[in-house]
């Protein structure tokens, strides 16, 4: 049986960003504060968490403080300490949701690949490299283009390097720089993602979401995907399958090819709410952020049905140089049914920074996603950070 | 043009309770910073607020320094001081929406109705009464029972009196001890309120809701209203006759009578966002809270259609005397599709005092008001604030 009291249950999240920021607006409804740690003072989430402890990710002493004055501690960025918040959840008997092991696990993507592929998670082909030799030896076996990937740090594309030959070998390992792992290139018709959680005693996933990149970075997400019911079907499996492995209570992006033959391979997971998930606030009853804080907090888990078809656009920064955040005519956006803006609260604006995003949901039942995308890019062109 | 910069623009709001607690998560994505003054220390609000300036609501100092804090000064409960407001505004260059002279219209119901009268908004006749000679002499134009009612600070039903017969004529105005009036009673079919809002250059008005009351205070609001059409069309043509009376932006709660001829009359106004909007925050794409931030800054208004037939609940104390906030068994609402709970974050129940609120939202197109209501009700009872 859950009581609600005054002040509610506080969650303590390591890393106050945007993901941070939409945790503590998901929360607060529900009675539940959040505070943050970030070395950045003034990060997104602190104007609406109930306070900040301004320390690094792997600040010992502030983790302890966090811990004081959370019932939970959660974290929002990989790049969380896990041994330190271990020992800091041991030591203080806070408990650290999900388990900091699960951290280990994602941090190394091979480690993560291999634990997936023992569980009967399908995974593409990978291997371990060590020198080029290695590299030459995998294009030999999965054939060229091969993906030359950094094993811990990469993220939004980056220390993810793509080995056309072997010839480039040598190259790729060196712009990886540092442990690295080799991937079979998987030709694929979309990439799809599936939101999952995991609660106390029940698990929940949310209809998948077809995931548009260019550069490497998310622009949009398609709900629902483009795919067959089948490959839907399969989708939420592989995220059931992704579940059992992972340990502890919380929201995991998972995200998935889906080949040309309909298959559906792993290609990576966030042991946290995840950027593709963020349509998730207006396209259903109960958002990732929401559900992150029922599941680390022990509580039932909500309803995930889709509301409506729903896209979601980044606003990524197009400026030429840092400069400061400002975000010009939001007019269109504010105007338009069934539009929502997101602002993140960065102060700085950086080429291709995340800066918010804007959900759209279908006007009409009829209106097919392909429309529903096109608007959404509308949306997205018609503001700009330049001054 | 509207642009975004961070940090966003700052609302400060005199008052901080669950309609300054439910501002600043309605600003929060589109950043934008509420700032709150309230005298009781962390007030309702304070957790998701940037700030509570602990003052009263007529301290003058304090408005001065929330009007330093902010972009635009607003209030969320009648208490305001609108003398204070209005000179530190003139001092400051802070403007306050909506216009204090509004509140000093609302403040005196005597006033209010006479305004509202010339303006040819529908009202029950009333009348100013002095002594119990003057409230007799009501009677006998309107016939028993009539309303007599405290021209200032009376809400939830305090303040106003049935007079049944001449002879509770003396009792009744000792009751209401102080400036009083008396209005013919409304033999209503039922009470149904108007959400509305003005923007800088726009108006928009909310679905109808039917409030269902009991002892006077506000116990579900069902959406859409079991009125007529015809009905409907002429709460919101009432609805924004009101607005045309009101100086300044912002959203006002419009409560109005649906007599049992079908004719509407006007009851009440709120000039602020009042508790039988609640349910627009899951029942519409924009809430009452979203809009009264969009129209104080000068924004665009949004959407105000309807998403699904929608019940809100209000969560009163069912306590016997004042003792510590806790809320038993949540479970059913977190678990039941379509429902949501809010959170006030009051330290203390007090009996009937409003801790909280569910809104439900129908699971199917074929579900009917009244299922809705009941399973509302079903929730609603499914918890309890007594240890």
């Amino acid at each position: 049986m859950t009581t609600l009291r005054t002040p509610g249950p506080t969650i303590g999240v390591v890393g106050g960003g945007q993901l941070g920021r939409m945790l503590a607006e998901a929360a607060a409804p529900l009675g539940v504060e959040v505070v943050v740690l970030d070395p950045t003072p003034d990060c997104p989430a602190a104007p609406f968490a109930r306070d900040q402890i301004v320390a690094g990710f792997d600040d010992e002493a502030g983790i302890r403080e966090l811990a004081a004055r959370a019932d939970v501690l959660t974290f929002e960025i990989e790049l969380a300490d896990q041994d330190v918040m271990e020992r800091v959840s041991e030591d203080t008997g806070t408990p650290v949701h999900p388990d900091p092991s699960t951290l280990e696990t994602i941090h190394d993507k091979l480690v993560q690949k291999r634990e997936l592929e023992a569980a009967g998670v399908p995974v593409p082909p990978f291997r371990e490299v060590e020198d080029a030799a290695d590299v030459r030896a995998a294009i030999d076996d999965y054939g060229a283009p091969v993906m030359c990937k950094a094993r811990t740090g990469g993220y939004d594309g980056r220390g993810n390097v793509p080995v056309e030959s072997k010839a480039d070998a040598a190259d790729a390992l060196e712009s990886v720089a540092g442990p690295a792992m080799v991937e079979s290139f998987v030709d694929f018709e979309r990439e799809v993602s599936v939101i999952a959680v995991k609660g106390e005693d029940d698990v929940a996933t949310f209809p998948i979401g077809e995931n548009v990149h260019e550069d490497e970075i998310l622009r949009e997400t398609v709900v629902p995907a483009r795919s067959s019911d089948a490959v839907t079907e399969r989708a939420h499996a592989v995220a059931r399958d992704v579940l059992e492995v992972m340990d502890g209570r919380g929201v995991y992006g998972i995200e998935l090819f889906e080949t040309r033959e309909g298959e559906i391979l792993l290609n990576e997971i966030a042991p946290r709410p995840h950027n593709s998930g963020h349509w998730t606030i207006e396209g259903t009853q109960t958002s990732q952020f929401e559900q992150h804080a029922r599941a680390v907090l022990g509580w039932p888990l909500g309803s995930t049905e889709l509301r409506s078809p729903t896209v979601m656009a980044n606003l990524l920064a197009d400026v030429d140089a840092e400069q400061s955040a400002q975000l010009g005519d939001i007019d269109e956006i504010l105007e338009t049914p069934g539009a929502a803006l997101h602002w993140y609260g960065k102060r700085q604006a950086r080429p291709l920074r995340k800066m918010g995003h804007v959900t759209l949901s279908a006007a009409e039942e009829s209106e097919s996603v392909d429309e529903l995308l096109e608007r959404a890019r509308e949306l997205e062109d018609a503001v700009t950070f330049r001054p």
